[in-house]
């Protein structure tokens, strides 16, 4: 069995096991979601530019439909951006997602880590090429204000150098917009923002995802540095029919936004060490081992060991349903008890 | 609208058109191949190491799990492949499939194009990195002998020459096993073979392929040189299924070896100059604007003029169902009488 450094590795230990460790929508996806996958035409090739899914995302996002890019998961666009951009030095927050780094790190550029939480302004300089910034971050859910935000953008433009703003959990914020800065793409050519349908939409398994950048020479270098058919026909086929799963998305920021204060009261209640949950996941702090004790509940959560600055006390959950949330701390108690 | 640069964009074209310009299995895809892509859990993360779809491969052509890596669609892993390998100078085929060139160039390499009938042997140099053939070639048909590749592939060894041998139609051969090298992989650790379930399995919406290596370094390189997550559920469930379809593909190899025949013998009757064909495609010459002339009659095929050595006077056909086999060659008799 070979390791797997993410979480969402459930498959790996049965039917019996609720996964915690993957940050999915616990009311799973929308039903003509899976209708359109499953209906897809898998027949014939996929359309390389997928225009009828960029002007579905354009229907919902505002964005123009040509500042769009969709990939196979936002994973599958980190990897195309870096491919296309070859930068030669990239920073990157610690701690957060790790595959801003492989893919750095497997077009040669050296990797600069930044303390996510102080935030990247006082580590920008003219020969960093590349920027990631996560928000809120995953795992520890940190957010930023926009103005802190477009200030990085800005400097980063005058010093040519091109920022990643990960908005693949903004989806679950109480505020989305107040969050987010996908409208600043028209201004900052430097800035691309980065969108996933994986977790909203509860389809880890279709891989789909997309990018927003209003320049066109990235899109098109991104387009030059892949496989022409990236999207699948039920990925796209799912996507359009997940851009109009308003009712949807409004509905389970609601539930996300009840459940979240749960774990957060309840974990407070018991004592346990953890940052502000803003998205639909919670890190927390706890002794090492947790991860296996858990496992003997049928719970899998995410060690954040393998994360860049954290230690093997670090852990994440997703928010899930209330029953399963409740079996959680329940498990919790059980074992502090 | 973008440019295409391959066949099978009949989605440009609407419903009423025939598609003659992919390759694909004109029977279709098996009934439990459909069934396994619909049924697929895409609630969860799919296995980045496609355990299980590897042993089915494993299974079916007897080569050893671990020697194998699957991607979504052939085309991905030549991407993913040069991403890992990096070579400084790649030799390809012309004409060939158009796909080792841009996978190259994405990665900064020079490149050295041989002629595709003359073969690779007489351009072998220690500072080759990289060497890509295509056997049947695409679009051409041309086969290669065991003996004649093995000697390359040797030679290759050598000099330190990592060779790939796309064999993506080598499933549509009458003599699958005589043309293919993918037992010469435990030899020759300097080989990878590339192969498609595309094409015989009718499901190029889907996107899987495969490749088989004995490196396992060169293997591990990929796996870091792309996302985590590269194989959906549904391809993935898809290939399993695929994997036990044995009599699909008996079936297909007879039903195309009897129209591939009736296509060469109306050829011709007509007076088309064409080569041998061998797989389920065949490669012709007719008038500049051929293409055109025929899309009036409701039949798209493949213009070959942007393939690498060769013109507006270069066309490719798929060997499809009889009664559209019939239509295409009534509308070349009619387009010429």
């Amino acid at each position: 069995m070979r390791d797997n450094r993410h979480g969402g590795d459930a498959f790996r230990y049965g039917k019996g096991i609720t996964d915690f460790s993957a940050n999915i929508n616990p009311l799973g996806a929308p039903d003509e979601v899976i209708r359109a996958f499953r209906e897809a035409d898998v027949s014939v090739y996929p359309d390389p530019y997928s225009e009828s899914l960029r002007n579905a995302i354009a229907d919902m996002t505002g964005a123009d439909a040509d500042d769009i890019i969709c990939g196979s998961g936002a994973a599958s666009l980190i990897f195309t951006l870096t491919a296309c951009l070859k930068p030669k030095k990239t920073l990157i927050a610690a701690p957060s997602f790790s595959e801003y780094g492989r893919a750095a790190e497997c077009m040669g550029s050296e990797i600069i880590y930044y303390n996510e939480r102080e935030g990247a302004s006082g580590m920008l300089s003219d020969d960093t090429d590349l920027l990631f910034i996560c928000v809120p971050n995953n795992p520890t859910g940190t957010l930023k204000e926009r103005n802190e935000l477009e200030e990085i953008i800005a400097s980063a433009a005058r010093l040519g150098i091109f920022v990643v703003v990960d908005e693949c959990f903004n989806d679950f914020l109480d505020e989305p917009e107040r969050y987010s800065v996908s409208d600043m793409i028209g201004e900052y050519r430097n800035l691309a923002i980065l969108r996933s349908f994986t977790k909203m939409y509860a389809i880890p398994g279709l891989r789909l995802g997309y990018m927003l950048c209003s320049d066109r020479a990235v899109l098109s270098g991104m387009y030059s540095s892949r496989q022409p058919w990236e999207i699948s026909a039920p990925a796209e086929a799912a996507g359009i029919a997940a851009c109009g799963a308003r009712e949807h998305v409004k509905k389970t920021r609601e539930y996300i936004k009840a459940e979240r204060e749960f774990l957060k009261s309840e974990f407070k209640r018991l004592g346990i060490e953890h940052y502000e949950p803003t998205a639909n996941f919670m890190f927390f702090k706890h002794r090492a081992g947790l991860r296996e004790e858990l496992l003997k509940y049928g719970i899998l959560i995410r060690s954040c060991a393998n994360y860049r600055d954290l230690d093997e006390r670090s852990y994440r959950t997703a928010v899930r349903l209330h029953e399963e949330n409740m079996m959680l701390i329940k498990a919790l108690e059980e074992i502090d008890g």
